[in-house]
């Protein structure tokens, strides 16, 4: 393993997740940590006190789910629809608006490739510096355009013909003339918005301006404990985090109704 | 748009997808479609009754629902938590087996890019074909290796260091150790099987040979109608595809135990 | 077994619900059952092709979703949490509106015993026939006063006091002041609405008229197959009958604000 | 409000549950309450800060919540489902083994009327306690017989020809010949049980022993918050509770296989 390499250390019933350093120690609540030399993904090395932690190679949702957050972030649940749904793939063109604490920012620069490229907006510098540094510490920052700047205020996202468009701020539907701007004919934009009264006002605002095929989803995933003959679903699960709203965008005619708002 | 592209066409209840074909005409519900040249995704064409259909760019979500199935596919709701938890990635190395209908294979060589590799391994000649034709339609053929082949009696994969692999297949358990000697050093599996046995006996197994950090879920997704006083979930949703299990390869030392069926 | 006593004919794959009559007959898919004299729940009876179909107690549950229908009708999972959240026990005095096919009906009158009443009320003679008749053949008809009236239109329900107030109409909010009107006080009432707007709007007027502890849920059950290595959960499950919500009203002083719709 | 009584002290974001007593007082969050002669519910009373608390009825539901546990409770959500599905009406008999901490049985003994009963069973001194003082408090204590009994070790129930039998029991599968022998022909029962395996176990058990229909569901319930722009389905939700399990009782012929654990 390289210095500074994320590890994942698991424990049955605790886990933690840090940079490795040869040389290096960690206290747990089961004793003391000392990391070799030459230590290996699938290792296991023992505390002081005997117990045993496995060196686990973290996943794309760890990944996101150990960034440092300032904002709530989105969860593995919403963010493998969004890929789909958006079709982001090897070589895609994305943007998303706002950065917030880089979660899926991370996601995404992994997913595009070298030949694609991440857009991420933000308005709030404070946002932007935890974004940069989380896509720096899990993503791939090469291929990431961190952008401070209030669309709507600034004329625009000011990049066009994108695959894709994420959209995670309060009032989405102020953005919508501009996305249409920035997405490729055909192209997807995807929302994820706590309040339902935000999906009403985006969904009428994409309607009369030049979208399409609007559909709106919850998605829920439960844990399950399997043990022999203590196989049962977990006591608690998250009951909602956002609507995930899509839209696809087509040509509007001159003759169509162009709404005052739009630019 | 090319000829043979892949049109979704979208009128508000009905939904067709095919290929593009310049001077193709197709029949619908609502009377018959005319394909002009120079069409672009965005437009619409009117049926000979005047009916509006907008030409969309397919999602990969689209992608992988469309494709001609022989077998049960895998839901995109499925599909998004696989990439994550897996860690699958452009540049991943990965293993899927069955190929099945091919949907997952679709969307894995898309995403694992120009610099990754998707083994999909199958051992029945007649679903093969069928996968194959649909990673030609949907995919990227060029990054998946399609393996004609029963691991179990063959003597494993043959393909070693990939980064993850999935599994859907009757009886999961009798492959883990083909798996743990296929992937590298914490790297990750998942499975989907729709009985709670299927996944009692195949963790039972992983727990024994050389796996940890198991974890099992469902997903579920629900669709919303937003329309203006009649905002409502859809009556029906589906209740199960099936169970998601994940688990990471660690190292065995000589000295543990390994079960009789270990190769 | 009483002659007209509902049974429930049960084979694995195929049920039916017909009163009994000694000497009638029936025809199935497997064949044609006759009824024997002194049939009994529990026995047994057999087709001329000799498939088992045996004789059922129908539930409570069974009786609800056995009735005929005009309307859609209220679902177990509904229904048990409405007693509970009403406070519907034996000798409860309690109000439905409207009585639609008489589902809740059937329920209602079957717990608040002989001590209880259950007044139902119903504009449209068409349903409350129906409702009628439901409640003959399943329910207890002398615990149920049906009142064909719209309490809006005709001065309110014209009956005070009661434990507890159902209401499934397509505009509820309109009788919030009736409702006031109609309940003991601390007394509860319960409305199922399929939309978030009726929802929206009925909560807004019930805030502002002497409603307080005002709240919203909504209710899923999902069938499971146990069977040996087959077990799992059903395909498919209703993903949404409507939401289901909760006041409780309180004194209104003289100097409160009093909405102008206010009787 | 007579003293003694139940009240539900409702205030936004926080409430109590206490017997009324004229001239008592109890200490708040937000200030003392003091109760004042002929409180009414419905009524509202302030804090000496100045805080209004409503005085509010408890529902079913709140009388369930409520009771001093010993042990986990049954929720309303499977509890209402469970009265529907054994038919649990005015004038029933019914059994329920284990009286837990009553909560059931507070709820059973307010439906079943004074022309009913229910036998509650439980093999601990320690429990039967709770549940009787629960009973006492929130029930209808002269509709309940408490025994205190194994029907396994002490032959059986005791009691026959019961409506229906509900089982909370960690091992429900010993208790099948019993619960078979007590029900009336056709008589329907009832389990909650956590974890898959003893639902296996148990349904094995009736299948061989007299027993027809059986069932197996999951339920969920999901609050929402209803606000002025901030409509949504709250953050956590209970994921598990137990799988609820229901048979049918039907005849067995002497011819028939009967197990060699039957009595």
């Amino acid at each position: 393993m390289q210095k500074g390499e994320w590890m994942y250390l698991y424990h049955d019933d605790q886990t933690y997740f840090l940079p490795y350093e040869a040389g290096g120690s960690f206290s747990t609540h089961y004793g003391t940590l000392c990391f070799p030399e030459n230590l290996e993904f699938g290792d296991y090395i023992e505390t002081n006190k005997g117990i045993r932690f496995y060196v686990l190679r973290p996943s794309l949702a760890d990944l996101m789910m150990k960034v440092k957050r300032r904002t709530t972030i989105i969860y593995p649940k919403e963010a493998g629809i969004i890929l789909l749904e958006l079709g982001i793939e090897s070589g895609s063109k994305v943007i998303e608006i706002g950065s917030g604490s880089g979660a899926l920012t991370v996601l995404l620069s992994r997913i595009v490739g070298n030949e694609g490229k991440v857009y991420s907006f933000e308005k709030r510098p404070e946002h932007q510096e935890i974004a940069i540094a989380n896509v720096k510490r899990f993503g791939k920052p090469d291929r990431v355009e961190f952008i401070l700047k209030d669309p709507v205020t600034e004329g625009g996202f000011g990049v066009g013909e994108v695959d894709g468009i994420f959209v995670d701020i309060p009032t989405p539907w102020i953005l919508v003339p501009y996305i249409w701007k920035a997405l490729r004919l055909g192209g997807h934009v995807g929302f994820l918005s706590p309040n339902i009264e935000q999906v009403q006002t985006t969904i009428k605002r994409l309607e009369e301006s030049g979208f399409v095929r609007i559909r709106t989803m919850e998605v829920w995933t439960r844990g399950i404990r399997v043990k022999e003959f203590l196989t049962r679903p977990f006591d608690r699960m998250i009951g909602h985090t956002g609507y995930l709203f899509f839209a696809q965008k087509v040509k509007i005619s001159a003759k169509e109704y162009v709404p005052d708002y739009w630019i």
